[in-house]
C-alpha cells in the first residue's frame, strides 16, 4: 500500500480527488501493519516431494486456520526443482508470530528440519500489494 | 476451493481416494496453467520515489483492467530499500502475454527504463498458492 497515499490528511486527500478525478482512494487508508517475508529453500533432492507433501498440508493448514494468514505462496525456480521460494502475506507482526508458534507450523518444523540444505529468511517493506478482490483458485 | 473439486465428479474422486488413501486429494488436479514470475530490480536511489510511483499506478491497472493478472506483489528488501522484488501471478501463459503487450505495460517500460539499474527475472514452477478467497485490502 502506497506510503505516501496513506498519510495524505482529509483535506489534501480531497484536494487530490478534486485534481484527479481518476485517483482509486482504495488506497487512502490506515497505515498499512501488513507484513510480507520471503524464504528461499534449497531441499535435499532425494526428500523433495516427501517435503513438497508436509509443506503444502501446512501451507493450507495456516491460510485456513489463522485469520492473520493472508496467502502463504511456495513456487520452484524452473530449472531448478528443489530451489524453493515462499512469499507470505500477513495481516500484521503479530500474525506472523501467531503463525509460527502455531502447532501445525511446529509439526511442520519438526518434520522437515532434515530435508532442508540451506535457508534465506528475507525481510521486506511492502511496496504495494495489489491483487484481485476474489481469487479464483483461493482456499478459505 | 481448490479446482479439482469442482472439476472431479463423485465417481473419480471416490477412485482417486480409494487408490490412493494418503493421497492429499487436493492436489490430484489437471495441470495447472497458473504462471508465476518473480523479478528482482535494483532502482537509482536517486529515482527511486519516481519509480514507485510509475510502477504503483502500472500494478493496479493491470489487476483492474486484464482479467488475466491476478496479482502483483511489490516488496523493498528490508535494508535496501532501492532493491525491489515483485511476485507475479497470472491465470496462463496467455494472460501472461497480453499483459506485457498491454497500453499501461509498455508505458511503464518506456517511463522506467533509464531508473533500473539492473533485473533478473525468475521463471517458476508454483507448487502451491494458498490464500484466502477475500483479501481484505484488495483491488477489483
Amino acid at each position: 500500500m502506497p506510503e505516501h497515499r496513506i498519510r495524505l490528511g482529509p483535506w489534501l486527500l480531497a484536494a487530490a480527488m478534486l485534481c484527479s478525478p481518476g485517483t482509486n482512494v482504495l488506497h487512502a487508508q490506515e497505515p498499512d501493519k501488513t507484513v510480507v517475508r520471503i524464504a528461499e529453500l534449497v531441499i535435499d533432492p532425494a526428500q523433495l516431494g516427501a517435503y513438497k507433501a508436509i509443506v503444502m498440508e501446512e501451507m493450507d493448514d495456516s491460510v485456513q486456520l489463522e485469520p492473520g494468514v493472508l496467502a502463504i505462496y511456495s513456487v520452484a525456480e524452473k530449472d531448478k526443482p528443489n530451489h524453493l521460494r515462499f512469499f507470505e502475506i500477513y495481516v500484521s507482526d503479530e500474525a506472523y508470530r501467531a503463525h509460527i508458534e502455531s502447532a501445525h507450523f511446529k509439526k511442520y518444523v519438526a518434520l522437515t528440519q532434515r530435508m532442508i540444505q540451506s535457508r534465506a529468511l528475507i525481510e521486506t517493506t511492502p511496496v504495494q500489494l495489489s491483487a484481485k478482490a476474489r481469487q479464483p483458485k483461493s482456499v478459505d
